[in-house]
């Protein structure tokens, strides 16, 4: 492949988007792709004008005559973001990786678990290179967790805590008009979750992401505490680990007072971490019989794979952009390699651990359906 | 009645025990009691030294004895402490109650919920003081959290966690002859339940202390984990209230490196509060539109129930012993007032908090066996 | 000596009095001391009242009358706690010592560097058990800092940072009547300096303390922010210590919204420790190439003095009254070893100390006066 | 001004050099500013696998060549980064001010106190737009802080207390050929001074970025731990503010176990601030008589210039990067405004911050070299 940075296109992401820029921005932070042509939006003239916004080269009215036209293109597009609502994943993933165009996308990954799984086919029948941007993996010391957890540091695991707890559905501004709230309690648009759907997986994924333990069972507790919403913005989940652990899973987008308040903690028989996303240069390492330490990000004790994620020296934070970025960081380089015939890494969220949050995601609702009984992944 | 300190008997607390200390220092902290009496261990011996080292007056080998004689006692105690195993506490606050001598006795309650129940109607009948050493509730800032919850600040209470999480029995040392460990974990002494009977009750009475709202069912995965120990180490554990919110009490006694890590947090449509008692001098509070506070022990914002539990100026950190003897200084208040045919005014946690514990255990342990499912209190 | 409480007597402390109350709470809380007898305030009435609020046995209007007649009594006191303001530490001090009642005396130990030398002979001569109450010395992490800087596990000392900030003095309050803050800015009772000798000191005593390093000058800032008022209420200081290092030290009485925020940070060329008298259970621990630790109170890694001061299981939070009386403890178990004609330990601030910390405000104030300039201790 | 982005060079940022890296990040970031020119490094080959490390469409092997021509050029940069060592930013700026090229430069401005005075009068000369990368006023919640000071909200400033404590200058690493180490501590390369102009500057900015009022003299003692190293490697500095404030600032390099500690806390009349970098998300406000607060950053109840320069929702941390971001941001923003005859605002640190630093630096040096002695500004 000749010299040069990879070229992205954007599914999404128009005005007022939060998660477009924030796609944006972690694609090009690192300096190896640059942003080209998108689809900002199913509005033409909205799509128009954020593209504009961007400076974009290139501008589609739609993502099907984007993906075809970009395939044709000897400077066409080397992948696609996809930052969407729920239900225009498929679609748009479809359109492009048919096309053999490499796909970044953000979570859940499809609006079913029958779109995943025929997602998760599609991308290992078109080979491309495909990520989830399940962006809290891309911290550098919740690689340090994995590692920490992988290598028996923390001896056998028993006990998990998981929480995402924020306040913005507290109120129903849905009926405001704010755009997230909009999509987010809409199940034409969500799916069958809102609040397990957007960040109830982002827990699901972390656990088993930095422990290498699935979830063998749930018991979810899910509740519409503002009236009149269709969907749940609120849960609490039992979980059962199939190495015989425990665990638990809150999630709640009105908590009064919470903002983005992701934390995980997990015991294990020789020691035990513990992680915020609020304050994600700290990893809390406890033990029985020796001083709590506290791991900061990029000192240099840390493992391999959690230095190289780190730009800058100790003590100058890095945060949920840097994060992000880490996604795209390891997913530009794989598609490089790719170009080059070299083996990937795959160090990325994965459509498999899309596939694993949809069926989380259909779990949970079952077992809430039915009283809150426990009800097998 | 004449100007001087109340008399003070003990039952339990000899030669390594840590609770029997406790209850010693809380008892005298605030210079209105002194321990004079005692049947401080079941093997005479040890009375006899346990009582010397506490430099007590009258040494008595049984608690029985001790009842009765100190009854005849021209100087005989106003009140007992209790601080034997769980298993002692219904036949000791008999004995006392049954003299009409005022009685504070550590939690749980008693073994079972009907000896529980059968300890409501005696203290009922004999008219005396009874508080249970629900400790946790006599910080200034729990004070201060209830009274914002129940004054309205917080609007209705949506979502509550609570968790109390320790390690102590991550390994089995109740077989190397650790005295506590040796009497939590053995039915016999203990009853159903080891780690819900001793600290989940702690924060379930906080909860329904705070809030003011009862809990309505459970559904508890409780677990052993140290092999060979035939009661729980470990609990997740979903609430329902009675008001319509949810939530979720997790403790353990397994969770490597935590120490005595009691904490709550209650999120209402107004406001949230957020209380460790590891850091127990502060009190968390966060709004939707506004920044989150922190109050401080004793610093003039607080209500003025909370700020009469203080002793020392802000930022002079009080501790668990204070807390503790808070618990005892509104008791031997009201011993005080009763002898003085004064109204007394009761605001210490008392033997119907004592039976809703008993009842919360039960009801736990019940919905675990069952397979963790849903069970009304 | 026969199996008895140590009996105790007080000199100052009357109602309203903070200081005075932590005094008997930290000298009997281990139940190894009794208070019996004192001189509660120079009202005679007050003194009564005072006397019957603590149900004293024997109360005096006069010290000079107590120190006498106590010595006569066939149980009498045998140790003296002075409480009173700082020109009233002196004269009680030598009526006591020269009867040859052992004396814990509130710092600063004199009203002038002269008084303060003369003390130290008449206790050298008296052969009595002198502890001076620096008591933020008796926090066990104090203890385990002291520990790990004197043993070199922090290699040479390099630099010092040690703050004392407090707002109570930030208005006007004397004009007010308020009784600690009428004496306190008033030179008559507290000598040449208000915020370096009531707080100042203790920031010099920790350092030292913890350090084993002197104090070689200084260069102190000393500022009256509040119009009108005699004596400072603020000071910067620099400091240069006897092994080459350098430092800095600053008190406040006039830092809006701090309470009792004393911290010490000591970085040597193998580690660094922080500890914070807010927060008292940690101790934290930095090194160049390694996470940083938390050290938490009564955890068992700590130092065998740390671990000795410490009552309840870690995690249970001790405060400043507990600290408090770690000094008492060691002083009473002195008293007692030297009635039974043992050795002496001798863990406590010193007669010693206390010149000390006279000279350094002393200092601090010549340095000041003339400009803040370079001035010898 | 056609719709594009800024066209953006850099002098400086070769491979292995820190601060390249971050002012490339904060110039792009934002997509309004594109990369294509540079003069990487002294070295020509350096600099041509630099740039081509960077994808840059010109690079060139001396910045006056890089001025001359890109000046030329129709489609020639708009503005020049300044990434070099100290002694290199008078030459650089120069030889680009005279082209009318637009400078965003490192701090310090210069190499001397005349230099910096001489940059000034290019400046207004040639009324370019130059902008001095005190990158740490760029933080949203340092904003707040400045809007609450000087609007009033703190009453008067009466004590300041700023640190910024690192380590990695603990050991003599400029001997093993560290790139930073070597030309920090080189008085050919650095200047007078090490850690004072490095990071005691960045002190001195904050403290009169955000209160807008002046220090009127120091008294510094300046230390060189490190054997053998020609600068000083921390520093202790008695502040005396124009408004009759006082103040501390410490700066140190060899603070062990300590990242990239900055720290600043203002004590007002009516309330006091803190603020610690490495927790930018986090700005404490303490009064005298309500709870502590803590503002989170982009929650809503910031000022409106704080809340400009926010990306993403509150609880998704950003970090330094960003932070230095929005320093390019303004000035970005103000170099399109000249471009299109609007009036500028001027919003970033400008030369005479940055003489304003050259001059504290000198007078430290001065105070420190007669002997930490009082020397007006």
């Amino acid at each position: 492949m000749e010299h040069r940075k990879l070229r992205a296109g954007i599914v999404g992401g128009g005005r007022g988007a939060f998660i477009g820029t924030v796609h944006r921005i972690a694609a090009t932070l690192d300096n190896e792709a640059e942003l080209v042509a998108g689809a900002l939006s199913s509005d033409p003239e909205k799509a128009e004008v954020s593209a504009k916004d961007w400076y974009l080269k290139r501008s589609y009215a739609s993502f099907e005559d984007m993906a075809k036209k970009e395939k044709m293109l000897p400077d066409g597009i080397d992948f696609v973001m996809i930052a969407t609502p729920n239900h225009m994943h498929y679609p748009v993933i479809r359109a492009f990786a048919e096309q053999g165009i490499h796909v970044v996308c953000d979570k859940p990954l499809a609006f079913t678990v029958e779109e995943a799984e025929e997602i998760g086919k599609l991308v290992e029948k078109k080979k491309i290179v495909f990520a989830l941007t399940h962006n809290y993996t891309g911290y550098p010391l919740v690689r340090e967790a994995r590692d920490m957890a992988r290598s028996g540091k923390l001896g056998g695991i028993r006990k998990v805590i998981v929480e995402y707890l924020q306040d913005w559905l507290s109120s129903p501004i849905e009926k405001e008009g704010q755009k997230q709230a909009s999509w987010r309690t809409d199940p034409a648009k969500a799916g069958i979750s809102c609040c397990v759907g957007d960040i109830g997986t982002h827990g699901e994924n972390l656990l088993e992401y930095i422990t290498g333990i699935k979830i063998k069972s749930v018991c979810a507790d899910l509740t519409t505490f503002v009236l009149g919403r269709p969907l749940e913005d609120d849960a609490n989940i039992l979980l059962r680990l199939e190495n015989g652990g425990k665990g638990f899973l809150t999630c709640s987008q009105i908590a009064t007072g919470e903002e983005n308040n992701l934390c995980i903690r997990i015991y294990g028989t020789k020691a035990s971490i513990e992680w915020h996303q609020q304050e994600p240069n700290n990893l809390i390492i406890k033990y029985p019989s020796a001083p709590m330490q506290v791991m900061r990000t990029n000192r240099s004790q840390a493992c391999k794979e959690a230095l190289t994620l780190c730009r800058i020296p100790a003590g100058h934070p890095e945060g949920y952009l840097e994060a992000f970025c880490n996604i795209y960081r390891n997913a530009i380089a794989d598609i490089k390699a790719l170009k080059a015939n070299k083996p990937l890494a795959r160090d990325y969220p994965s459509v498999h651990d899309g596939i694993r949050g949809m069926k989380f995601v259909a779990k949970c609702v079952e077992s809430s359906t039915k009283g809150a009984i426990w009800t097998d992944l």
